[in-house]
């Protein structure tokens, strides 16, 4: 990981843990928890929203939906921290991957899933 | 978001999607369910394991968790994007709440639900 | 739970268990990341949906969703059985919580959060 | 479904929505994420356990288990309910593709991933 925003956000949230004695619960299966019931916090924003609602939040609505985003980044770093897993370079790879498993001109305009192709 | 890492994976990605006329199926409610589908797959990786065995994974299952951590990254930058949120600055500002929240004298060495203090 | 079908599949799942001797990896714990793995896979067929495509599925699709159906009803089942919680009865009741909580003159046509009425 | 006890929730959760106007809302697309946000508030309950003590939960604890539980089968029952499927018939035939597809003699004391074997 670079030394860029995303690497001192996992050294603050390394300290945060190291002090409060948290390390001990912070295991990968407990973080992959704790960040899919993030996941599901902003889940429940938008499960009675239409589509176009959903684009469209009050500015209340969208603070709250960037506090369930900032948690689901957290706890993501802090699984690839205990990883070692560099996000960066792994979104870059899986990125790659992607362009390559759906090219332009086969699935321009077409959201069907992965494996109905 | 700062011209660093983080912002350079939001233009590519906005651009896979642009290419392929996706933009129409990326609404924040679909991304939403996106991002679950993908935190669910890592926790397909944990779920029969041990606490114990989650923290040492093999080098082929610790390759396939990173795409699944890239995966959910993707569509957490992309939701973002979609809503204008910047993730750095929001997961600052939700560190500090954690910071306040959970002061080190109270909840050391101890995870209870933060609903239960 | 009474001796009807829902009572009738939780003996079948006990004993699919244990002659496998899966008991050892049904905690809770375990049981409820399964769940929600399956529940995810649920998301997945409709993540790229509209909610009126969502209502008209083809009957292969249909089929595959009721798969995904049966599978979160397995685990739920499953989970019940280890903590000794009779399903029924917990619907029962939170159906008339539910009644009381939201009274029908003050919740029509109005599906807000619960938390923000 | 039989005229059993599920059939019973299936009548009562229908009348429930109807006089509150809320079939609106009920897609199969939002019910699916309703139901995966429950099966979250049900992982919050164990993130910070060990597997041990998930099994042995306190009586405060394992009632608001089973309120979870339910809710995760009052949403269940509303889509099944809603793409006109049997949930019991699908768990059966489930079942019974799952009890081929992991002979005792192949899998017994061993939970790989299916897509590991």
């Amino acid at each position: 990981m670079s030394t860029d925003s995303l690497e001192q956000l996992r050294q603050r949230l390394a300290e945060f843990a190291a002090v409060r004695d948290w390390d001990q619960f912070h295991s990968p299966k407990n973080l992959a928890m704790a960040l899919i019931a993030e996941s599901a916090e902003l889940i429940e924003h938008f499960q009675w929203l239409t589509e176009e609602q959903s684009r469209c939040l009050s500015p209340v609505k969208k603070q709250a939906v960037s506090y369930e985003l900032a948690d689901i980044l957290i706890y993501l770093i802090r699984i690839a921290d205990k990883l070692d897993i560099d996000l960066i370079t792994a979104a870059q790879l899986k990125i790659q991957l992607n362009e390559n498993r759906y090219p332009v001109e086969r699935v321009k305009g077409d959201a069907r899933r992965a494996d109905e192709y």
